[in-house]
């Protein structure tokens, strides 16, 4: 793989949930998302096995893990362990985040590319 | 590994190199580092076998890599390949950079660790 240098806000944007989007860049052993939440979008309940990393950029992004809700700002930042449930939703002005996965997420991989032939 | 939920900014810094100081978050296989620059503070070159992402969030971050020159601003980003060499250097007014590091480098968790204790 050869170095990438990409405007992350531009890259080409998939449909995670209903009014939450997210930007690209994939890497070898991990993987960058940019991701926009609409005001009042959420991520119902789901786990992947894959470790997710990120920080919240812009607005309140909250995870709830076991039932309890965390809610972040800017500049706040979580890590989960592959495996563990989670879901998520923003505040009124929406949000916007940086999500890291390790490994790379295919599934991911495969929307975004099948989104782009559409 | 437990969930971990922090205020990055918050973390406790330690010196990555002149003017250069980083605040980490240790995943199980992946890491997020929250890097200042401080104006003219530059990293010379040098390479590891991790791969780095990363995300400009403030200022100006230059990446060099096979001598040319990459500047970025907020909401640029970049994936290279573990072993690439590269250095950085940052505009006038400094940057803040989110580099994130697949697998968790363990020579900085030694060294943050070690920083901690004294």
């Amino acid at each position: 793989m050869e170095p990438q240098f990409v405007r992350l806000d531009e890259v080409r944007a998939f449909e995670l949930a209903a009014g939450v989007s997210g930007r690209p860049l994939f890497g070898e052993g991990a993987m960058l998302n940019l991701i926009r939440f609409e005001p009042g979008a959420t991520v119902p309940l789901h786990s992947h096995p894959h470790e997710q990393l990120g920080l919240v950029l812009e607005g309140m992004q909250a995870l709830v893990v076991d039932g309890v809700a965390h809610e972040f700002g800017p500049l706040e930042a979580y890590a989960l362990p592959g495996g563990v449930e989670h879901s998520a939703y923003c505040g009124p002005e929406g949000a916007l985040v940086l999500d890291v996965f390790a490994p790379v997420r295919e599934d991911y991989h495969e929307r975004w590319r099948s989104q782009s032939s559409a």
